[in-house]
């Protein structure tokens, strides 16, 4: 595949760019991005740098950077407060000046976390995200959303910063365990499922990965393309970028119920999408028949249709629900696939729509 | 006096309101500026708590806020990450919602803790200064910078973030002891350097507190319309913004030899103006009477004009100093009272003219 480059309006504006063995030339690119650093503070994770650790660090020292790395434990464990104190200290230790700057290489963990840091370190350095997960090459590196977890839940601080470079290798997602690739392909489907019918329609006729990896760049290009668009329309989370969340408010109940451990991110989502879709059938919106196509591609990609979880676990999510204010909550349906209508409607009423259908 | 009201650009834009007794309407005023805010969390110390925390309080139930506050102990050592992370739990334990919001009551290290949590939790949520020093109602409460300190040093990790409302009370100043008061007046004298040369006879028309306060309204309404000014044009602190600096990189200095104890930022501010007035004659920027007449001022006041330290702690300001990139530093210099020439020179010639003025 040819390089492919994405332009983001957002923040100071940056690229993302995507291309096979990218990571050999992080380097050149993160100069020609950043003329003026001096440092780079490389945050990856125990998984990552083992695998790709010494590749970046190289590529990087080609050209003169002086390279500091701080590898954090893998897992979701690693996005506290302590780590991102940590960090400031590490970076404000060796030196870190304002035209400095971070690059995060690996998933979302590593990317919201280093992102954060960059963030705030001096009120703000610059930053490279480095994803090496499809869930963080589709996802979290794009948009400018960096966070950490409290104990009262999850990404409950963080700031909105956009990066000054994307590089996305497809190369490095070889690697990912087939569930963690697979769990990244349900914020695939939900692009396809918000935006885009022909698209949804490409996945479906991909139920493996080796065929999706066949045509991985105009899969990563897509997904992309559709949140820059939705992010440009809405840097700060005010309206727009909420159709991000189809499928989320009930895959954060399955993720509360499993305790964060039973089901990952993309599994509790994919759940959610069937439901969310089940649910705006009920509620008059979604075409009949969106359900079992959606069911059908996920089940094809191995991944959970529905989740059972304690009814509480659900009035949770949604009354905790930070995108919701008052008694409404603001639910995303689909009108049919590739159409999104987000709909305000009474907390209330959500859950006796959603009691009914689970036969309560 | 009548109620003044300045609108800065910067961020949503937002006003700053001026008025004695505006404290007792603080609820009514950021009811207007937050019409969907539920909670309050109020921030303030236990020198403030005492004297205006209830007040506040009073004020703001009687808009039917729901109020929670949290008190710090008085003192810089409260700016940190410690109480950060404690002021999120705290704000996400009582079930914070994006649309929110913090009020800070205090002086300048209330404000910047509070104003950085306040721009992190949740990504963001609204926020009220509600600055009760001198200094921190004409610098800190103003711009939009918010900070922590760590152990590497003072402010090294915050954000940019603009409030959505600054209320001045300068009845809060009557309870400020003599030194904090002139403190804070040091700040005031540098608007006048750098930008008013009208102002700057003004002050030195009113040596004492008495004089200072009969024409409070004014002295607040011109520092804060300078830096409003100044921000407008350079937010995030990347150019103009840096002629509030004059006297701060010495200031610095001289902070850093009293170990933030011996000498309060206002006091090193004061003696870092004129030692920067100086070096700028002998450098030919700075025409010949004008140190003398900075010096008369702050004297007038009782502010330090000179403070001895350690050489090393000046080479560490101007190394350190995050201003500066590679090996040249920017000093802010006047050429006459009321305008200000940043000038970069390289970083040896300025240690080696300070040290001939120190006559070492």
């Amino acid at each position: 595949m040819k390089e492919m480059t994405l332009h983001v309006d957002a923040g100071g504006g940056y690229d993302i760019l995507i291309s096979p063995g990218l990571l050999d030339e992080a380097g050149k690119r993160i100069r020609a991005a950043l003329p003026m650093a001096k440092r780079l503070f490389v945050v990856t994770d125990s998984n990552v740098s083992p695998l790709y650790g010494a590749r970046l660090v190289a590529s990087l020292e080609i050209e003169s950077f002086e390279v500091h790395t701080h590898v954090l434990p893998a897992g979701e464990t690693s996005k506290s407060a302590e780590n991102l104190m940590a960090l400031w200290e590490w970076m404000t230790a060796h030196g870190v000046t304002r035209t400095d700057a971070v690059a995060a290489l690996g998933g979302g963990v590593v990317g919201d976390l280093a992102g954060f840091a960059a963030s705030t370190v001096l009120r703000g350095v610059g930053l490279v995200q480095i994803p090496t997960t499809l869930l963080s090459q589709v996802d979290s590196s794009v948009g400018g959303k960096t966070a950490i977890d409290l104990p009262a839940g999850k990404n409950l601080a963080g700031s909105f910063y956009q990066p000054s470079l994307v590089l996305m290798d497809p190369d490095t997602l070889a690697t990912l365990p087939l569930p963690v690739f697979m769990a990244g392909m349900a914020e695939v489907v939900k692009y396809g499922c918000i935006r885009d019918a022909d698209f949804f329609d490409f996945l479906a006729a991909r139920p493996s990965r080796e065929a999706l990896m066949a045509d991985i760049g105009r899969i990563l290009y897509t997904c992309c393309d559709i949140k820059r668009q939705v992010v440009n329309a809405d840097e700060r989370d005010t309206g727009l970028r909420m159709i991000l969340n189809f499928g989320h408010t009930l895959g954060h109940a399955y993720e509360l119920a499993g305790n964060y451990v039973e089901w990952s991110h993309g599994q509790a989502v994919a759940a959610g999408m069937v439901t969310a879709a089940r649910l705006g059938v009920e509620l008059g919106v979604t075409a009949p028949g969106v359900p079992e196509k959606i069911e059908s591609v996920l089940a094809s990609l191995g991944l959970p249709t529905r989740i059972d979880c304690g009814f509480s676990y659900i009035e949770k999510a949604l009354g905790l629900d930070k995108k919701g204010a008052g008694d409404k909550v603001t639910l995303i349906l689909l009108e049919k696939l590739g159409v999104v209508r987000p709909l305000k409607l009474p907390r209330a009423e959500v859950l006796d729509v959603l009691a009914k259908m689970e036969g309560r």
